[in-house]
């Protein structure tokens, strides 16, 4: 059997992204900036594209521009808005368990002269809502945090954030990095009073090298590369035209499936923490499960195994799962994102995240405990018996 | 009959590269980050595709880093260096006719401080080799400029100036935009002596949103993007795996059937030069058609007539073909290559881009002559008649 648990590290495209996708090869294959028919109707799909994505996120089409993906947005998002509103002032805020598609922006920018409040989170990986509020100066000119950590699944309080930025006279800009959170969690633009939010197509079953940025209407941002001035001016380039219609089916399907998925994927949760706690000792659950937690991770502390000899046992039964985030899986060092949570380091060796989407399914993951619990206890005893 | 003669704009992805979009797609969906199988299997697909790319251009595995398209490996390519050089000075030269992706750089670049020289061109779109010696300082940081230019098809001297800066004290870094000459003009990197090239998936029969950046070894630039640090560090951001993989394949065929389809096209390009020379008065040919002439553009202004409304003449039979690049065919204004040749405005205003593709016929420009003798006869009419 072979069970994909690493969701939130890439999707499998589903089957009307790719069919799209593929009617774009084909048949409809123009430059949109061309003026004849294949340019007219390529920008006719693009805008339709546009349109699903806006309805997905409860925002107007003019406020949806395209990137290369999620690390582009955020980056555009940051550093766009910063260059387009130098008045605001030089101080910066952010949360030590960003991604680093934010966080390594931050460091840059803390290179360039800005003043960086890293904000603390606690051990179930919550930033502190007094802490936030003490740290906003009058020359907070951005906060940038993220709705769900990719790590952990935690969900951070953007309803709140909102509400103390909103009563402040100095307003700075609000960008939420809600690449994990979109199509996972049942959020609308039109309730949160956010400015800039990132998205991502390759996380909800759409292409890699697709993304978008919300920009609220009236929020001033500069471009980050230059060109032939596509997207409004914001994102030059020819379009990614299959990226953005595989992303514009894939948003469209992800709010309409929406309610139903997350009640899949944390039945699918629950049912795989249930069973580990139920079967095997000495775990510990790294961030929270049920409220303030996303639907579709979870993350598990093995103590007495490591959590890359793990993955690579599983691996052989067909299981897929992470040790941390794809991003920096490859490095040798411990998640930034654990140790912020204050997480001890034998905890942190054992780390294993379990991603979720809603094709997996309950067979699966009765599977995935089994193999688990093997697994767990073959990999103790030869620890044992050292 | 449908003849797509826009191939300058963008090209149709061959039936190769959707193959194994697909597969991908259905199969090989992993993160290239994530430590399992799945993470692993496209490891090795990428750098099987980096490696395509680096035989093609003649260069070494190492020294190619995949980008989000042509106009970010030209951002990436002149930001990156400038701010990975800065010791090398504040002056950087390029000319009056470069892409967007380049001059707006460039002019962004100027705002920020730069002392810019915009070499001219002549009445056919080439530099003066000794007006560009001139300009050489010992702060020149950078020199950018295009190898094939994207409306009239006119071959830069590449090779002269590569010479040209081999034999400076103070080497500025020389960076190509190559994306009109790959796979249309037999050059190789082992020969050109060019710190940074860059190209682009779509203008060679491969997927929208993939280009690459060649970074001679031992370039030192900065990334412009920051995140996971993929790509070595120079591009973070979850790799666009399907792009990647197209314009690898797209990238293997273009060079292997180079010769034939450069011979192939230049048989297209004279058959309608001579048809359209034989056949229509009052024309002028912008820029060079034989020596020193991609043989992919042929770019001819049909005086007393507009462009545009041609375009869209001919559209009404099926051919496509362009007034100027695509990424400026939306704005009102003139050309700024042909202003920059001193092409005067009635010959701007008439001025239709013709560009060509392996898959194109002789039978096809038999059409397109036929079509465009009619159709410059009617529109003559009509303005003979005013």
């Amino acid at each position: 059997m072979e069970v994909y648990l690493d969701n939130a590290a890439t999707t499998k495209p589903r089957d009307e992204v790719i069919d799209i996708i593929n009617k774009s090869f084909n048949e409809c294959y123009g430059n949109p900036s061309s003026l004849h028919r294949k340019g007219v109707e390529i920008e006719k799909m693009i805008k339709k594209a546009r349109k699903q994505v806006a309805k997905a996120l409860g925002a107007n089409d003019g406020e949806i521009y395209f990137t290369s993906g999620g690390t582009e947005s955020n980056n555009l998002a940051i550093l766009g808005a910063l260059e387009g509103n130098k008045r605001l002032g030089k101080h910066i805020i952010t949360t030590k368990i960003e991604h680093p598609s934010v966080l390594n922006v931050f460091n840059a920018l803390k290179e360039r002269g800005y003043d960086v409040t890293y904000l603390k989170v606690d051990s179930s990986g919550l930033i502190d809502l007094q802490e936030f509020k003490n740290s906003l100066r009058d020359d907070t000119a951005l906060v940038s945090i993220m709705y769900v950590n990719n790590e952990v699944g935690t969900l951070q309080p953007i309803e709140d954030i909102c509400k103390i930025l909103r009563s402040l006279k100095n307003k700075p800009i609000f960008h939420v990095d809600a690449i994990q959170a979109f199509g996972k969690i049942d959020f609308s633009l039109k309730r949160l009073n956010v400015d800039l939010l990132s998205i991502s197509g390759h996380k909800i079953c759409g292409p890699k090298g697709i993304g978008a940025l919300y920009i609220k209407k009236g929020t001033k941002i500069k471009s980050i590369i230059f060109g032939g001035n596509q997207e409004s001016g914001i994102r030059s380039g020819t379009e990614n035209v299959h990226g953005i219609l595989g992303l514009g089916v894939a948003a469209d399907i992800a709010q309409k499936n929406l309610k139903g998925n997350i009640k899949k994927m944390n039945i699918l949760k629950n049912r795989l923490l249930e069973g580990i706690k139920e079967q095997i000792n000495n775990i510990k659950i790294n961030g929270l499960v049920e409220k303030r937690s996303a639907p579709h991770i979870l993350n598990v502390s093995f103590l007495d195994v490591r959590g890359e000899v793990l993955l690579h046992s599983l691996e052989q039964d067909g299981i897929y799962v992470s040790t941390g985030s794809a991003c920096s899986s490859r490095k040798k060092s411990y998640s930034h994102v654990l140790k912020a949570m204050g997480i001890t380091e034998k905890e942190m060796e054992g780390a294993v995240r379990f991603s979720f989407s809603p094709f997996n399914s309950q067979e699966e993951i009765d599977y995935a405990i089994e193999r688990l619990n093997y697994h767990v206890k073959e990999l103790r005893k030869v620890i044992g018996g050292k």
